[in-house]
């Protein structure tokens, strides 16, 4: 799934709540796809590191000992996170820094409020 | 996971949400496994079509239909949105209504609140 097809996803959820009117198949099945990154306890750990870090950024150098995992695991984590839309990577010198995406929660949060 | 660990987990998470500080590992376990309940298109289809019907309940004789699924695996995914502490049950002559637990999808819509 590419970051387009999750912004078109994002762009469509924040105006038909999951409350307001039945889900279309389809957005069923990107949502879905969506909420499997999240349906981890180390993916959600990792993504809530790097929301509340300064700036809502992290050093992959900085995750690894946190969730205590090894660095390829953390990777593979981190790479779902980046694929569903939630972080985005950037390589500074010898390390991977992710960043929270702007909007990316709020969108979700928007899904599931009734009003 | 009972309905009382659920709401011990929603009243948690109201007040720690992802972005505000590092998910417990005991409060990441319990959302991935909510989560989890959440990452099938089928689960979403019906959830939202009962979230969306007049008074946030409807008859499962009427969510057969429109996911094209058969009644077994209907009352399948019914089930885990109603241990996820989603939906409610109830029987009333042959048929049962699930209704939509209020406040559930709320607490979920904090948790990704960034203010």
């Amino acid at each position: 799934m590419t970051m387009l097809e999750i912004t078109d996803i994002s762009a469509s959820t924040c105006c038909a709540p999951l409350v307001r009117e039945p889900l279309p198949v389809e957005e069923a099945a990107a949502l879905a796809h969506t909420m499997k990154a999240l349906a981890d306890p180390a993916r959600l750990r990792l993504l809530s590191i790097v929301a509340s870090s300064e700036g809502h950024e992290a050093c992959v150098c900085d995750l690894i000992e946190p969730v205590g995992l090894s660095q390829p695991t953390v990777s593979h984590h981190l790479k779902i996170l980046t694929e569903a839309g939630f972080l985005s990577r950037s390589k500074r010198g010898t390390w991977a820094y992710y960043a929270l995406v702007p909007g990316a929660l709020d969108r979700l949060a928007a899904l599931f409020t009734a009003v």
